[in-house]
This record gives C-alpha cells, sequence and structure tokens, in this order.
C-alpha cells in the first residue's frame, strides 16, 4: 500500500486533494508538519507520493514549493489536480462574527481574503498559523473573541461553526495541488503538460530567446513564475509548464533547444493534464 | 514638511529604509500598521510618500505591494533603494539561543530563514506576525523560551540581546524599497529605470512578442515577475522593469507599443537608478 503525504493535520485543503487523489487507490495518507519535510520524506523514501499545493489564482505560487524543487530534491511531477477553495469563516458556538477581535489563519488564505479582512473585520487582530487546521484549534482555544479562516471541514473537526462561506477577495478561486515523487510518470494520456525550472544569460533578450523557442514549436505554455536566484537582486529562475509530454517530439526537440540556451535547467516532470481552462 | 509613511512601529527594516531616504530632507516619519494602509494613505492624500518593501534577493517580490499598485491605487515609483538585510536572531536576557521553543517573526523574515530554522531549531514553534518588530514585542513578553527575528536595532528597542547575526539562507541578502507618491518624478538622473505592469492575450507567443519589443529597441530588463491576474489559473499579470527613462525616445516609442499588444497595461514610474549589480 503506498504512502501518501500531506501537509497536515486533518481538515486542511490539502488532505481534502489527496482525498481525491487517492480514490480507488488503496493509499495510507500520512499528515506532516511542513511542506519541507513533506518533499524531503518523499525524497529519502520514506513516502511512496506527496501531494502539495502549487499554485492560487488570487494568491499565485507557494514559494517554499518552487524553492525547494529547484533546489533541495531530486523529484518528479507526476499528476496535478486543481480544486475550487471556498474559504470560510468559522468562530465558536454562540459567538458573532462581526465581534471577533483576533483571525487565526495560515499566511495563503490570508492573502486570498486580505478584502475580506480589512472592510470586514478592521478590529480584528491577524494571527498567521502554520496550517489552516492549526488556525482553527487555536480559535477554539481562545473562545467566543476568536474566528479561524479556512476549510470548512475544519469546523467540525475543531467544534466550531461555519459563519460565512466564500470569503476571499474573488468568488473564482482555485488551488492547483501537484503529485510528486521520485519516478517518472509512464505517458498514459493523450493531454499532458510538462514542467521545467531553469535560468539563463544576465543579458538582453535571453528570456525572449527561450519563449521564442516555444512559439517556433508551436508549444502553449500555461505558466511562467519567477523566483529569485537567491544571489543578487534582478536574477531569476523561471518555472514554465507548457503543454505536450516529454516524449512527443517536437517537445523533447524544443526542450533540447532549451537546455542548449540556458545556465541553469531542470526538468520537473510530464503528467497528465487537468481541465487547464479553470 | 513632507510626511512619509512606512510599515511600522520603530525597528522595521522598512523603518530603517525610510530613515535613509530622508537623510537631508526635513521629513515627519509615520509608523503605519499594514502596508495596504500605508499606500492607502498616500493614495488619499494623508501622506505625501511611502517607503515601501517591493523584492528581496531571497524571498522575492511582496505580493502585497505589487497587487496593491496593480490594482487598487494610482501611485508612481519615484524612487528606490537597496539595502542589505541582516536578519538577527534575538532573545531575553539571560536565554541560550539554543534552548528557545517559541521563535517570531514576520512571513519575509521566516521565509529568508526557512533553512536556519529548520537545521538549528528544528524544535523551535514557529509564531508568524504583521511585522518584525512586533514579533519582539511578542518575544520579550513570552520570556527565555522565546525569540525574536529581525532587523538589529529591534533588540534596543524590546529590551532583546542580539544572540546571532546573518542568520538568512543565504549572506548576499538584499531588500529594494520603492518610495512612492501620487505623482511622477522629474527626470534628474541619467541612469533611470521605468517600471510597467500588463497583461497579454491567452494565446501562445504573446509574453515572447512583449519582451521582443525590449529586444528590438535594445532596452535591458532588470525584473520580471509574475502574478495570478485574480480569476482563472494559468492567466498573469506581469510586473517588469527596464532600464532608462519614459522622456528617453527609445524607451517611449517601446512602450508606446508595449501598450498597443497588451490588454491590460499600467505606467508605475520612471526615477534614478539605483546601482543595479546588488
Amino acid at each position: 500500500m503506498q504512502r501518501i503525504g500531506f501537509l497536515g493535520p486533518e481538515g486542511t485543503f490539502s488532505q481534502r486533494a489527496a482525498l481525491i487523489y487517492i480514490t480507488d487507490k488503496p493509499s495510507e495518507l500520512v499528515g506532516m508538519s511542513s511542506i519541507r519535510e513533506t518533499l524531503l520524506a518523499v525524497q529519502h523514501g520514506e513516502l511512496d507520493l506527496a501531494v502539495i499545493p502549487y499554485e492560487n489564482s488570487l494568491e499565485g505560487s507557494v514559494n517554499v514549493v518552487l524553492d525547494i524543487l529547484a533546489w533541495e530534491v531530486d523529484l518528479h511531477i507526476i499528476n496535478e489536480l486543481t480544486l475550487p477553495i471556498s474559504q470560510t469563516l468559522m468562530i465558536n458556538p454562540g459567538a458573532r462574527w462581526q465581534d471577533i477581535t483576533e483571525v487565526f489563519t495560515h499566511p495563503q488564505s490570508a492573502g486570498q481574503c486580505r478584502l475580506f479582512l480589512e472592510k470586514q473585520l478592521p478590529q480584528a487582530k491577524l494571527y498567521l498559523t502554520n496550517s489552516n487546521s492549526e488556525g482553527a484549534n487555536q480559535a477554539k482555544k481562545n473562545g467566543i473573541t476568536a474566528g479561524a479562516i479556512g476549510a470548512e471541514q475544519a469546523a467540525e473537526i475543531f467544534g466550531l461553526e461555519v459563519a460565512l462561506r466564500d470569503i476571499q477577495d474573488n468568488r473564482n478561486n482555485f488551488t492547483r495541488f501537484v503529485v510528486v515523487g521520485k519516478n517518472p510518470a509512464h505517458n498514459t494520456s493523450d493531454q499532458n503538460k510538462t514542467s521545467i525550472v531553469f535560468s539563463t544569460e544576465h543579458k538582453p533578450g535571453s528570456l525572449a530567446c527561450i519563449l521564442d523557442i516555444f512559439s517556433l514549436w508551436d508549444i502553449n505554455m500555461s505558466k511562467i513564475e519567477s523566483r529569485p536566484s537567491r544571489g543578487k537582486l534582478g536574477r531569476y529562475i523561471f518555472f514554465i509548464d507548457i503543454e505536450g509530454h516529454m516524449t512527443d517530439p517536437d517537445v523533447r526537440d524544443a526542450l533540447t533547444m532549451v537546455k542548449r540556451k540556458t545556465t541553469f535547467y531542470k526538468f520537473l516532470g510530464s503528467y497528465p493534464r487537468v481541465d487547464s481552462d479553470k
């Protein structure tokens, strides 16, 4: 039975993504205490796979995931899944949400609900936690002046009540999760996506040159994200997703050229693509 | 006397940047409680200028700043300054840093010290705060089991001792701050930088087309950063910095073309460039 890790504890959005992923696959789900711990456990063989949040349509990429995949581990993305995310305000039984003065939540959820917090709860102090479930736990402990933001299922687990649903700044809120493991996935789909990370020479036109390679081979790009290269300001590494599988001749040829024109290049995986128009 | 806002309270890196900026300019510094509040106060005329953290060489752009400049205010960047950032571990007098079990800090500083926290303080629980100064204040209140990470000057303000300096994951750590106001800056330097934000059509090659415009006019790009466009996954807006001033004929012509080829375009300012090779 495969062991699959997620950012725990019970009641996180990551747990929900992991539960959806393992439908029909006999698996043991393991709640981990941080994203780094989860990814390193896969690298060291203590877990077979991990389900990890990768990017959100409001708050953007999860920086720590990008940095660890680029620099600290050697893992492959073998699948992706996209979940609609409804951020829920949870309070203690008997409380009124308008009266709370403390809100506990993870920074990603806080980032997705910035306008709500500013406009509807200007008096409330924000306490950032390591997971939304920990936030719910803290809200429970702090009583009727406290609330938590996160996935609705945390309310039941921690004995809170749902006060408001869909409090994120835009109803259209999705998080894309990726499944990572030590071995690449086989090509089993005719709709695939390939993820790479690279850096280019620090001179004019070097990023344009890479993007032109994809244009030349008519390859669609569905994600581009820059991260600092951890040295000097103004030097970046780029995370790009393209349509197609590493074993498609055009993708293979384009990536051969990309590799030639970059100073750092890492293949992160080819995997079945989920409806890309979320 | 001009009123200049920064993310307070006393002892933050933003305060240090603001103090450096106002050398020789008679000014009143005003500590604000959030970055949004600071930028909105400039927009509404309650402050003349604000000094705001924009990007860090380890942790990347400050998402909330990019989102507010793109969507919520109509302000101009009129200056930039880059500071070396030394993250400091501060503890209560009489404590041993190896024994602390709680660390209080802002998410940006936590992101810059991820490896240190994981390797040197694996037993310590991380509590995220709204500013580093608030973290130092919390560490003081929580006694010898608690520590804070932030700017060294917070130690004196909050009665803590410096246990370790330069604990960020890479000694080479810089934060770039920008000064924003309601009116554009005059062209007073021969070394300038121009910042824009835009989005392109969702079709292959549309970002490559924009970057090719800068190549065509031989304009150097010193920053590119993508942010989700707050609607669908896979749609982005791009923040780009180029060398040169809006009033330079080449920059003017290139940006005229960029404007024509983008679906959303906003000019964020032309301002004197600081040594770009930090």
